[in-house]
């Protein structure tokens, strides 16, 4: 499989125009080798793949990329020299979103006699179409989450703090396997909940208040995200109102999702809706993004996105209503784009859950 | 405080030759202005302190910088386009290892008439020196950590999974106020030791071999970093040996710790000691680093490092030996340099316990 994949980009260098592609991304970097480090450098030219790797993962890249080669460096940059020299690369591609403006200058320095050609677009979609196995590994990410989350809702009651309801959540994802969170999680209730990326705090949570949480899982590296927004004792009829309007929005931009929609037609059906209902002002983010070996990653489903869905691709969709101190509601799940529609990755029921 | 360190910032411009400056660095960020959100600008000029955010956080950067001013964008680019017109910039600095190629690039097409000159050298070492409040925080941290160690390593005995260890210690860290564990917990045993950078497995711990464990926890944004190499049962005769090198390396080096010495002559006092026994090449990474908002920050204490130490500075020295396949040994502590000398921040012995 990775051999496929490095394969894949291999055959793509003369369209780019290039001898051979630095990647920076460690997603990407671990998408076509396997190597989970946290830091290291992949060159590939038609031939050949090389990881780069300083001392302290030199075992762990031998281990889990047998099938390449490994350079060991002291400096990132003099092993790109040495690399880029002994391969002959006097054009090279790289990853221009994944290196500083400060590292690009020290690079070009550094191989004066190469050029560097920015290509960041092109990469930035190599993982958006999730393989078999990666659907695998998403779908169980997000079975092992919802699991999680449905214990710890059973035991959930008012006085409770939010930071500690952030910790059972996680503790409970790892007890079923998830090797870490996938962000940090989000308990916020209240006003507290009025903040899309809210952190959990001394807060307690309290009847007739919406809880917003915010969680994942990760499995194998892959990611799962999912919002849940409840209610303890009672729902305040704003607040019901309220939870209709985004449920709402969310429900129709998953009946759009489909291959050959736009990304910003996804994002234009959540939002109109919520606008119809004077509150567009009050949905501050954009309704969604893709999910994989990031939590973040290609495409957007904002107004700002780029380029139309596609079969395989794996998404969030998650709308929200913001009013400053009162209260927050945000409904997120993550779907897989199908033949003909999509498939609803994640597993917690999206109706208004009063515990 | 905050106010002393944005007026610290805009002091500077003049000898910088800048109108104001771009901050990308969201631990700067939080260093100037207190907002702990995600993602976020920050920009100065000599009169004014202005936070560029995405509606996420508008309401956080409200409560969390209430003294500067809060722009809310829904493209970064556009929003800094309309603060540098505003404010008249014609050449501003901005934080080049903070910014990628491609971001730098739109952003230069983005506002044409604005020059933009790379400091990050500059602000790389802003938050180097702490004061004494960063050092409560960082002093609670690790006190919090060596509190959650010790009651974990009561508790280990043979056949407990790494996995499950690095789990406990993350819990017992948390119930004692850790936000969250400062990095992904390593706890590496026999052979996977020997990778300096291991991730837990279903490795199952067992008697005569070391068990390395790097971790540390976060209190107020500020972390610890530590690390101990225990041994369960009894040590074999090689263990001890290398055992007792890198201890000696970690105390030499420690020792040369005070204001005015190269930090590549603190890298070189360990280096040369584990040299002199043969095994330079089993020592693959650098000696250590400054930790404070972020774990991994300025100065770096390696053959690479730059700079002299100042009074204030918080740095890990952390030498190590790894024979692959057969064991590790690191030892780690984050040390304070004083006015004459340096403190230990750590809190655990680094005599080899065995349990």
């Amino acid at each position: 499989m990775l051999t496929k994949r490095i394969a894949h980009v291999q055959s793509r260098l003369t369209e780019w125009d290039v001898q051979g592609v630095l990647f920076f991304n460690m997603s990407n970097i671990r998408y076509l080798t396997g190597f989970t480090g946290g830091e290291g450098v992949l060159v590939l030219d038609e031939r050949e793949a090389l990881l780069l790797v300083d001392g302290r993962y030199t075992t762990q890249a031998r281990d889990e990329f047998a099938s390449g080669r490994i350079i060991e460096y002291r400096d990132r940059n003099e092993g790109l020299s040495r690399v880029v020299s002994e391969l002959h690369l006097n054009t090279v591609g790289f990853e221009s979103s994944h290196l500083s403006f400060d590292s690009y200058c020290a690079l070009r320095d550094r191989i004066p006699g190469t050029v560097l050609k920015p290509l960041s677009d092109t990469f930035e979609s190599l993982r958006a179409c999730k393989d078999p196995n990666e659907i695998d590994c998403l779908k169980k990410a997000a079975r092992i989450a919802a699991d999680a989350l449905t214990s710890v809702l059973e035991k959930m009651m008012p006085g409770m703090i939010e930071r500690d309801i952030a910790f059972a959540l996680e503790t409970e994802m790892r007890n079923r396997g998830s090797e870490k969170p996938s962000f940090d999680t989000i308990v916020a209730s209240g006003g507290n909940a009025a903040k899309p990326h809210a952190e959990p705090g001394y807060r307690a949570v309290a009847e007739g208040e919406s809880i917003v949480i915010d969680y994942g899982a990760t499995f194998r590296g892959y990611h799962s995200d999912e919002t849940c927004t409840v209610a303890l004792g009672h729902v305040p009829e704003e607040l019901r109102t309220i939870y209709g309007i985004v449920k709402e929005a969310h429900d129709r931009a998953i009946d759009a999702v489909r291959p050959g929609v736009a990304c910003t037609e996804i994002d234009r059906i959540a939002r109109s809706y919520i606008e119809a209902k004077g509150l567009g002002h009050r949905f501050s983010h954009g309704t969604g993004h893709g999910v994989g070996l990031d939590v973040h990653e290609y495409p957007r489903i904002s107004p700002l996105g780029k380029g139309l869905l596609q079969e395989g691709m794996v998404i969030t969709v998650e709308p929200g209503i913001y009013i400053p101190e009162l209260l927050g509601v945000r409904i997120e799940d993550t779907v897989l784009v199908g033949r003909d529609g999509c498939e609803i990755v994640t597993r917690m029921p999206k109706d208004l859950t009063v515990l």
